[in-house]
């Protein structure tokens, strides 16, 4: 817990419910770049990180002109388009095993002591996703984690996209309480700085050592793994 | 005009005015990368496509939770997040050379004899930016094309930027009529799709032969050079 660090521009106010990103910070997507090699030695990082850049994209540019459609329908346009741009001739069968990556994702491995150590705390948890309901469900059950949640809470409860206010509105109207008191975690930093925005206290899980994003916000709180929202969040 | 192609899903109207996003598509803004590699010997590249994509990730996510402030600035924090990421250690003075190239842009080579033709077949002209007004205004100027714009239009205007409905709405209003009778031009794919969603009849610029953004929506047109425009818009 030595990288937490305290970035509270604010009064500290008492935790009650923990909400996590899904893709990223609970759910590790390494195997689907190691995938990509397989299928394009050679190209596999540049397609996995084209293909996570565009997810993105579309999913802002869709939350923007208000042209929700469900982060699956999304992650593969995403995932044709960065083939296309990198010269890729991907074939139908390729692209469904790169999408199935996605329903068979794994935890981070200090990821299930940390969520069982705050729900032992008597903390109630939740996911906050762009992903669609059933990508959540799966994802869920895949690492292992099914009941550890109170909530999964998804963009197609609100048809649209982070940063958008409505998603982000989802968790203090579920979990009965201010935004404020709901420790948010991502390892998106523009991610933790939209929750911050929003009003949650926030937590970035900042696995890689990233700059922070020049938002003139930060992210309440920092650290480098999924335990050390155990120092913030425990009463 | 050979690779104009018409993409219209829909009975085409007059186009009554011709309104143009600003840069990569009326200012070339390669001289901005070449400085970058003069400062950083073979990393100007990486800066400036880095650069680039954070200037445009920053204003959709200020765009989505509402926290406008001038693309002058986030074109800064942009270009700091940029040199922060590829360890390059950036002089105040480097990054002030950096940021003054955006006062001194060029235009294409085709572009002033294409607007002098729109501008001559009688079409009102205008200018729909996420640039502040200074910057658009000095950007004009320094490429020659003071008194070819009947209206400059900014985020400033509106606090927000593309593909935020509220900014493509000033140019109906500017310009008196229907989006649909406005030709709105970009190089940009996702601004050319934003446009097509708001309602615009909207065209393509294609400089670097890039794939279709994968959004199910298409530019109602597609050109290479902004001359590709005139076999549309003049009556």
């Amino acid at each position: 817990m030595g990288n937490t660090s305290t970035r509270a521009a604010h009064a500290p106010v008492p935790i009650r419910a923990v909400v996590f990103d899904a893709y990223g910070t609970l759910f590790d997507v390494h195997s689907v770049a190691s995938l990509a090699e397989q299928l394009f030695p050679g190209s596999g990082d540049a397609l996995s990180q084209l293909w996570r850049r565009k997810q993105l994209e579309y999913s802002w540019l869709r939350a923007m002109s208000g042209r929700y459609k469900p982060f699956w329908d999304v992650t593969r346009d995403a995932l044709r388009f960065a083939a296309e741009r990198l010269a890729l001739s991907m074939q139908p069968a390729q692209e469904v095993r790169l999408m199935n990556q996605y329903a068979s994702l794994s935890a981070f491995p200090e990821n299930l002591s940390a969520l069982r150590a705050l729900k032992a705390a008597g903390l109630p948890l939740g996911i906050l996703s762009n992903g669609n309901r059933e990508m959540i469900e799966v994802s869920v059950r895949s690492a292992g984690m099914t009941g550890l949640f109170d909530h999964l809470l998804s963009s197609q409860d609100v048809d649209t996209f982070k940063t958008t206010a409505t998603i982000y509105a989802l968790a203090p109207s579920a979990f009965g309480c201010r935004a404020r008191e709901i420790l948010f975690v991502s390892s998106n930093c523009w991610d933790a700085i939209g929750a911050r925005w929003y009003g949650y206290t926030s937590f970035w899980i900042n696995r890689a050592g990233a700059p922070l994003e020049q938002l003139d916000t930060q992210p309440d709180y920092t650290g480098s793994l999924l335990t050390d929202v155990l120092s913030v969040a425990r009463p």
